[in-house]
C-alpha cells in the first residue's frame, strides 16, 4: 500500500479545491499514468465526487465541436459555474502536458479561474483512455468543477465509447453531415441524447434535421432513457446562436435522467464497465511486469527444467 | 495444488507407456481443457519429454498434406517408429473427440498400435491452440511416441505459427502453387527447413521448384539454422514416390540441426516463447474468473461506495 502516494493524493485534492490549478493537473497526470499512481489518486477522490454532471461531446472531425465547446464554456462562466473539459484524443502522442495549445486552442478562457481545461491522450499506458477518462473527470468533479465536458475530437469507437460515458451525450453534426459519417452512425445514434447542428447558418439545416428525425424513428426505440426524445439543436457556434438553448436542452435531458432514475442507473452501468476495464488494465499492468522483471528472466531461464506451466505459475504467483 | 489431479497424470502417463490408449487420449483432453488440468499434466510430462522429434507440416488446403502425412506414417512404421500425428485445425468446432474422423481420415493406420493420430481444435478455451499444442506434442513424446508430427490445415497465421514452432518444418506446395498461396508466402518461407512440392505428377514441378529457390535466394540469408539451404523434394504422396526422400531430408535438416547446435537453441526459443503464452493465458483465465465469480458481484455491488480502482484491486488480489 504506497502510504505515501495516497497522503500525496490527500494534499493534491486539498490543493486544488483551494484553487491550485498546478494540483489539479498534478492529479490528472497521476490518472494517466495508470497503475499504483492512478489507484491512490481514486482511493482519495472517488469518494468526494458524484456531485458533477459529466456532458460528452463527440462528432466527425471539422464539425466545430472545439469552437462550440468553448462557446458552451462561455455561457456556463455567465451562469458562474466552474467548468473544466477533457479533451480526448486517442490518436495525439501529447499527453495533458500541452498546456500551450490548450491556451491556444481555449483562447477566450485561458486566463479565467473558473475554467480548467486539459487535453488527454494515451501516453501509451495500458488501458488507456477508456480507463483514464472516467477518473480523471472524477478528479475534476472532487475539486470542485461542475459541470465536466468530455470532448472527442473523431468518431471512431474508442471516441463514441468514451463520449457515450457521460450523464448526457451531445452529437454534433454539420447541416449535410448525411453522407460524411455513415461508417459510425448507428453508433452514434445510440449515445445522442441531444444533437446539435453546428454550422448551421449554412445550407441544409432543415434536411439534415428531418434526416435525424427518420434514424430516431428507425432506431431502438426505449433503450436507457425511456421516454426521452433527443432533441435537435441548431447552432452557430462561433457567433453563439444556439448555444444556450443547446445547454438548455442538456440539462432538460439531465432533468429527464435524474427523474425516471435512469441517471442512476447508466451511472451505476457505468461504474461497472469501468470495473471490468480497471481490472483488465491491472492485470494487464501484471502480464508486463512479469515480461519484464529478473523473475522473468529467472523463469525464462529455469525453462530448460521446468514445464512452462510450472514456470509460468511460479511467476504469476509472484507477481 | 491440486494432488489428486498430479496423481492421475502419473497414473495416466504410466497407463498411456504401458500402451493404453484411452490413457494418452485423456492426457490430450486434459491438456486441450488448459488451466490447472493442463498445469497439472505438463508438471508430469515435461520431465519425462525431450527425446521425441517434432515435424511440423503446413502448406495451403488442398495441397494433399493429409495424404502426405498418411504416407510418411507408413515409411515410419516400415522403419518401426511409434508415430504420432496431431492435426491442428483451428477453425473446427470439434476437439480431440473427433477420433471416428480421424479413423476415416487415416483409415490405413486406424487399427496400428504403434500410429496415435488426434485432431486437436481450440474448443474455446484461453490460449487456444498455440498454447495447447506444444503440450500435447510433450504428452505423446513423454508416453514414447517418436516422431510426433503436427500437420496444419492451412497457411493462415495460426497455422504458420504452430506448425513453425517443431524442430522441423515441412511445407508442403503443388506445381503451380506460386499464384495460389501470394497471402502467406512471406512467412511459409520464413519456416520452411524443407519443402515438399506434391502432386508431382503434374505439370509445372521443374518452375515451381525454380521459383522456390528464387524466393530462398532472396529471403534472409541465416535466420536460425546457419548454413542450412532448405532442399526441394518432389513427391506424389498418393503412390508414395518421394516420400521416403522427404524423411530423409527431414533427417538431415535435424542432423545438421543438432550438430550446429541450431536445435538446441530453436527448442529454448520456442519455450521462451511458450512461457509466455500460457502466462498471458493464466492471466486471462483470472480475469475471466474474475469477472465471472461471486467476488466479482459482490465488487460490482461494492462499486457504488468504493472507488473502480479499490474495487479492481481487492478483486485481482482475492483471484
Amino acid at each position: 500500500m504506497p502510504r505515501s502516494r495516497s497522503t500525496d493524493a490527500v494534499q493534491l485534492v486539498a490543493d486544488a479545491r483551494a484553487g491550485d490549478r498546478a494540483a489539479t493537473a498534478r492529479l490528472l497526470s497521476l490518472v494517466e499514468q495508470g497503475g499504483d499512481a492512478a489507484a491512490a489518486v481514486d482511493a482519495v477522490v472517488f469518494p468526494e465526487s458524484g456531485s458533477a454532471t459529466t456532458v460528452g461531446l463527440t462528432g466527425s472531425p471539422g464539425a466545430g465541436k472545439s469552437t462550440l465547446v468553448s462557446a458552451l464554456v462561455g455561457a456556463l462562466r455567465a451562469a458562474d459555474r466552474r467548468v473544466a473539459v477533457l479533451a480526448i484524443d486517442p490518436s495525439s502522442p501529447f499527453s495533458g502536458g500541452a498546456i500551450l495549445g490548450d491556451r491556444v486552442r481555449m483562447g477566450d478562457h485561458a486566463l479565467d479561474n473558473g475554467v480548467f481545461i486539459r487535453s488527454m491522450a494515451t501516453r501509451g499506458h495500458l488501458g488507456g483512455l477508456a480507463v483514464a477518462t472516467p477518473q480523471a473527470a472524477r478528479v475534476l468533479d472532487a475539486v470542485g468543477y461542475d459541470p465536466v465536458l468530455i470532448e472527442t475530437v473523431g468518431v471512431g469507437q474508442v471516441e463514441v465509447e468514451v463520449a457515450g460515458e457521460a450523464d448526457v451525450t451531445v452529437v454534433v453534426v454539420n447541416p449535410g453531415w448525411g453522407d460524411s459519417v455513415q461508417a459510425n452512425k448507428a453508433g452514434l445514434m445510440e449515445i445522442a441524447d441531444v444533437f446539435a447542428i453546428n454550422k448551421a447558418d449554412r445550407a441544409g439545416v432543415g434536411e439534415t434535421r428531418r434526416d435525424l428525425e427518420q434514424m430516431l424513428e428507425l432506431s431502438t426505440p426505449e433503450g436507457e432513457a425511456p421516454g426521452w426524445h433527443p432533441p435537435i439543436v441548431a447552432t452557430v457556434a462561433t457567433t453563439g446562436e444556439g448555444v444556450e438553448e443547446l445547454w438548455a436542452a442538456v440539462e432538460r435531458a439531465l432533468a429527464h435522467l435524474a427523474v425516471t432514475g435512469a441517471l442512476e442507473r447508466r451511472r451505476h452501468r457505468r461504474l461497472g464497465a469501468e470495473l471490468q476495464r480497471v481490472v483488465a488494465a491491472r492485470l494487464a499492468e501484471r502480464i508486463d511486469a512479469l515480461s519484464a522483471g529478473s523473475a522473468y528472466d529467472e523463469a525464462r531461464a529455469a525453462v530448460r527444467r521446468l514445464a512452462p506451466w510450472v514456470a509460468a505459475d511460479r511467476l504469476v504467483d509472484s507477481g
